[in-house]
């Protein structure tokens, strides 16, 4: 008997008759004799069409009201699982993220899981209950409703394996496993069996999509091991745990790719003294996710650094810098919009110095222009035109036989 | 500077063009000057539409978890709101019913307010804020969303009113005031200026609609000035209070009337023995309303009793009943169907013993058959065939001059 989280995101609760079908899922896994605990999403695009109402009043609704609103999408689905598994006979509860003890930070539409106590769920899993939980939501420790930010519900089936010491957290979603790219954009792309947290979680930064990169961080801190699996059909999926067996020795183990990136330039019109940190501290304490840095100093030159952020963020970012401008002692130097981030991921890398090498090569046979260049030990990203993202992929799939099993 | 509570029902919330109205006539009482509390239901049939998603599932799903769906109907209407006002630059927040520290009992889909306290509401109020609540919902002691039923806005809403000492409680809705009768089916219905609690408690107990009978009585028990406007247009409404000026002497003060009601009638099959209060034990265990009961001893025949129950309570009412038929001794004789209730309200009417029998000879007349007959001291209900009731409310709101002003 095992203690088991399943997580079944929008598109796996969109209708009734898929509530149906994961009720019947659910119900076989309990048959088993599992502990199970559910977290689900909001039903299908329900999140969207919430956030569409409020952005029919204002382009700049409430953050606190927009949670409020929000949260009501994930209480409709488990109510109506709730209702469909003890119409099977499968004594069943569902519980609100303040019910089920999820405190979170006070960051309204972002906040951060702070604590878990997994004892109310355990007594109802001692009980023989099957809990539900509502996915993407908590409670602040000022008795606020708050939401964790898309993809959140990851995160909250993950912290709650880890809070009542869950044997696996399977992740059910509309893909079947973790792929070496997107197969939508990739044609050669290939499902893994296996992959390592730190991949998976380069992967989901990057924007590979399938989990919350909190929730890998998550998984991974707290070892619980992780899988990805279909909705749809039974199959194995993708296992994420701390190391994976080798596997034709690859050096990369997958392409992702994400578009709609901006690159911002800035000028300093003072002498360089720390303004670099504050600027990048405006933008953290407005909730501006900033990914590659480039900072370029020559010679004669003014210095600049240019950095990248999703497009959605440009007129905030540009409106907190504006205010500060004169502060920081800085000019913006440029803007360039249409641009694409594509990386290469794998664990091995790290031993491996020429990788990076092997795939500017590439890009450069393709004739596409890097516009920025970062690397970590388990990564290397470029910024090129979006217009050869997807090119860029699938070369750089074929270049590192990503293809090949 | 006054404080006031303003409630706005389902069908005033019904869009987000008729939110954005609401939110105009909030803003106008707030520059006013006055401290306001909106009270929400669901937006437009929600509620109705929630049910009828569980009622896909079964026609008996789990109360508690009806509860967490329909919740969540008021939540999505109350922070539209507050997004609303924000936007008009009306500082606003929205509570849960959990977090304006609404208590309520155990019953789910049927639960009691048991404390309200006004604190959190107040200290807001006193930092400038507009505050919205949701109505219909609270939380129990043991951390459970409840809902109050059907109507049970109205209730937040005069609750809230009591629990802060708010001078007026206006509920907005989508007639301007309460009226002699249903104009909708009598044709010479008028409007009240002013009605008796008690007058307006009655009426709402025989289904005149307008306002939910719980509110009324906590209206009355805090004598709490409720006002029923149109949230339409800029009209007086009603106002209930104590003891209203005397409107040319009227004995009755209105007519209403309620379709679809079923008379049970029971046989007691052994000797009479407390069993009559156990059937209707019984029945209030299970939260069947019984409203009705005619006994009827008659020598040589065994005893039997009726009573009414509404329609949609049959099924649950015969299964109850019929569990215990052994031990509390009785058989079914016979239940009939397609009944109404038609009744006249006056709180003149205890010192007119003539005005029964005024009743029950102009129903003889209009050849109008009295199937059962309850008094109370300031109104007469009979039931009649469904088929009747149009022509009964009718001839008597004529027969006791109600379209004279």
């Amino acid at each position: 008997m095992s203690k088991i989280v399943m997580k079944f995101g929008g598109t796996s609760v969109g209708s009734m008759e898929l509530i149906g079908n994961v009720a019947k899922r659910v119900q076989l896994e309990k048959e088993k004799g599992h502990d199970i605990v559910v977290v689900v999403s909001a039903m299908g695009k329900t999140t969207d069409d919430l956030a569409e109402m409020a952005s029919k009043i204002t382009n700049n609704p409430t953050k606190r009201e927009m949670d409020m609103l929000l949260a009501t999408g994930e209480q409709v689905t488990m109510s109506l699982l709730a209702i469909q598994l003890n119409s099977l006979g499968v004594e069943t509860l569902s519980l609100t993220g303040w019910q089920a003890g999820i405190v979170t930070d006070e960051v309204h539409r972002n906040s951060k899981i702070k604590q878990l106590d997994g004892q109310k769920i355990n007594e109802h899993l001692m009980a023989n209950r099957v809990v539900i939980v509502a996915g993407f939501q908590g409670m602040s420790e000022l008795g606020e409703i708050t939401t964790l930010g898309r993809g959140g519900s990851d995160t909250t089936a993950v912290a709650i394996a880890a809070a009542i010491g869950a044997d696996i957290c399977d992740i059910y979603t509309d893909v079947d496993g973790v792929y070496t790219s997107d197969p939508r954009y990739v044609s050669h792309a290939r499902k893994l069996e296996q992959l390592e947290y730190d991949e998976m979680l380069e992967l989901a930064h990057l924007g590979a999509g399938v989990l919350h990169p909190r929730a890998v961080e998550f998984a991974k801190n707290y070892k619980i091991p992780l899988r990805v699996r279909s909705s749809y059909e039974e199959t194995e999926g993708t296992i994420l745990k701390e190391e994976v067996d080798v596997e034709n020795n690859l050096v990369v183990r997958g392409v992702a790719f994400e578009s709609d990136i901006v690159r911002l330039t800035i000028e300093y019109t003072v002498p360089f003294n720390g303004s670099l940190a504050s600027i990048f501290t405006t933008l953290a304490n407005n909730h501006i996710d900033v990914d590659i840095i480039v900072q370029s100093i020559v010679e004669g030159m003014k210095p600049t650094v240019s950095f990248s952020i999703k497009k959605e963020s440009l007129s905030e970012a540009i409106h907190v810098l504006e205010k500060k401008k004169q502060n920081l002692g800085f000019t913006f130097a440029d803007f360039e919009v249409g641009l694409a981030k594509v990386s290469i991921v794998g664990s091995g890398m790290v031993s491996n110095p020429g990788v990076a090498a092997q795939m500017f090569d590439r890009l450069s046979k393709e004739n596409i222009p890097v516009k920025m260049v970062s690397t970590s030990e388990i990564k290397v990203s470029v910024v090129v035109p979006q217009g050869n993202m997807i090119q860029a992929a699938n070369a750089l799939h074929d270049e590192f036989d990503l293809a090949i099993n």
